[in-house]
């Protein structure tokens, strides 16, 4: 099978103008299929106080009322989705911005109210319209995806995790590319020792992650981005890398110590 | 040659929730390839005074400066777009939403100073990319176009009115289908009188919109709006109707005095 990249990248690289064109600019110059997820980053929180909105936040979840979605909408479907489109058409990668309601690519359901939190306009995702991405991705266009699904009925647009949307269009794929899921966040890996910058574990297999996570060395965020991580590759994907936005290139060629790679067994 | 309707909706269907739904149920329903653009309306007007943004003109021409182009990439390519992608789904119309960025749709030139007027960030189009567009049309999928090129050296978004973008997409693909272009405005055609809304004219030649102009008899804004026409008629559109959003299915139809249809000798 051909192979296809599925990278993410969030509002450390998003916020950063510099890192942002580094990064693009090595995008553009992979020479593979590949999709690029973005996350928000500040801007959206920066547009809603700009816009005289609170941010509301219930048990440390930010809560997407009408108004935020609007936000969402203007932010990450148009202010930095078609910027990062119009920076990898200048390096002569050809991109489209994708969100979920474009070609009906991301499917969702609107968060049911949970222990009595009302998350407001979030999707949890339902389907993959993966016809749309494999044609794209064989017309030679590179997806440049915005973390917005929508519920198909009425045409609602909904705020979804980027990394989740990332997964689930990782494992559509998986079964049509040999696909290669790379989150790139804040660190240049895993890390043995929170305080130590370099001390990036290579390879994690999900028994030693369970031992770290076990034995308190895993920090916090980072669990449930692992766990999703492993869930994905036992949903198909064919191999699943987490490091930083600036070793795109190392982490595509599988570079030891260039990041973290994931075991499958 | 198999038909395309390429139709433009401006501010008053935009603006107007009721008339918005309205139209994109029909636009939905059309038995045949078609492409929407999009105008901006008041809403970017009202993002950019709730963000503080003063307004600023020059001999009546809004200028784009770097904080308007940013509202103009949120609101023309986020919100409005997004939206209107969402409730054709709704309408099980496969729609996708773009800009001259994606896709390379759409290359322009920043226009330069002229006669000390420096537009900002507003784009002459250069360049249509008809590849992406056949390729969506073919694949039964309705591109929505926002009013927004670029300029692929630098990746720059720009400012793009909307009538022209309607008029270069339907030039372009007049080479491969059998175009129709609907311009929808505010009154339900070229009115013979100004004060009466029912004096629409069903057929006007070149010939007698010349004569019209001299008279007098043509209002102002509908002057550029019909020598525009007229020139993508000449640069090989093969029908042409201007007429109100409300009448979608009669124009498409060719239903005599819906709206007025240009002639092209």
């Amino acid at each position: 099978m051909e192979k296809v990249f599925v990278i993410k990248i969030g509002g450390n690289v998003v916020d950063n103008d510099n890192l942002l064109q580094f990064f693009l600019k090595k995008f553009a110059n992979l020479p593979f299929k590949k999709v690029l997820i973005h996350g928000g980053g500040k801007i959206a929180t920066e547009m809603s106080k700009q816009m005289g909105l609170e941010v509301k936040m219930v048990e440390g979840r930010r809560i997407t009322d009408e108004a935020t979605l609007k936000v969402i909408t203007m932010v990450y479907g148009g202010l930095i989705n078609k910027n990062i489109v119009g920076k990898l058409q200048s390096f002569n990668c050809n991109a489209i911005g994708l969100t979920g309601a474009d070609g009906n690519l991301i499917s969702s359901k609107k968060r049911p109210i949970k222990s009595g939190i009302d998350y407001g306009f979030v999707g949890d995702i339902e389907l993959v319209n993966v016809d749309l991405l494999t044609t794209l991705l064989n017309a030679n266009v590179s997806p440049v995806v915005a973390p917005i699904s929508y519920e198909k009925k009425q045409g609602q647009l909904l705020n979804t995790n980027a990394d989740t949307i990332a997964s689930v269009l990782a494992i559509a794929l998986s079964k049509f590319f040999n696909t290669h899921l790379i989150y790139c966040f804040e660190k240049k890996g895993v890390l043995r020792d929170v305080s130590d910058e370099n001390s990036v574990i290579p390879e994690i297999s999900h028994a030693a992650f369970q031992e770290l996570k076990e034995a308190g060395a895993i920090f916090e965020g980072m669990i449930p981005k692992l766990d999703n991580a492993f869930q994905s590759m036992q949903s198909g994907v064919q191999a699943l890398s987490i490091g930083h936005a600036e070793n795109l290139e190392a982490m595509v060629n599988g570079e030891k110590s260039s990041c973290t790679q994931l075991l499958i067994k």
